[in-house]
């Protein structure tokens, strides 16, 4: 992973009878976002402990990419008007490589 | 999360018929690092896109608080000496928070 790559990690818990519609928002967000030049990875993944709990974890190639990425109109269509609304709680960090040990 | 921070993502591809006994000792370790002093999260979530591929989102307080958790017993017991000759793949990401954009 080259050094300005930039990793997202993002936790959504969908309200109770929400996680459905939010699984098959994320299976579209995925499409859509690997085909966006400076995304280097999207995947999808639910938390084994709460099994309403689904991370996202995201690669983008520098800050203009993932800036990109948030300006792109899939983001706005699916994260922001039918995803959010659906979310009971977000956490996202934003990541970079730390020097290996 | 404090600057210092060290986010772990550990992706975690076990062998074809060794997926239950590599979630099982995934369950073991997060009660067990969750009881290090410096680990600050040990979460371990399933691919919605690939059931078999296991993802672990770990937080230490700092590098030292990464490097006692892998030198810990319970890192030498339960990951080295059973985990790893399960995996057929393995991938890990060690990770800082990036300056909020």
């Amino acid at each position: 992973m080259n050094a300005a790559a930039i990793t997202v990690v993002a936790r959504w818990q969908p309200a109770p009878d929400a996680l459905g519609e939010v699984l098959e928002l994320c299976a579209q967000m995925r499409r859509q976002s690997l085909e966006e030049p400076g995304c280097l990875g999207y995947e999808a993944y639910q938390s084994l402990d709460e099994p309403r709990s689904v991370l996202l974890v995201e690669r983008y190639r520098d800050e203009a990419a993932l800036e990109a990425h948030k300006q792109s109109a899939h983001y706005r269509a699916l994260v922001v008007e039918r995803v959010l609304p659906l979310l009971a709680e977000r956490k996202v960090d934003i990541l970079r490589a730390h020097a290996p040990l």
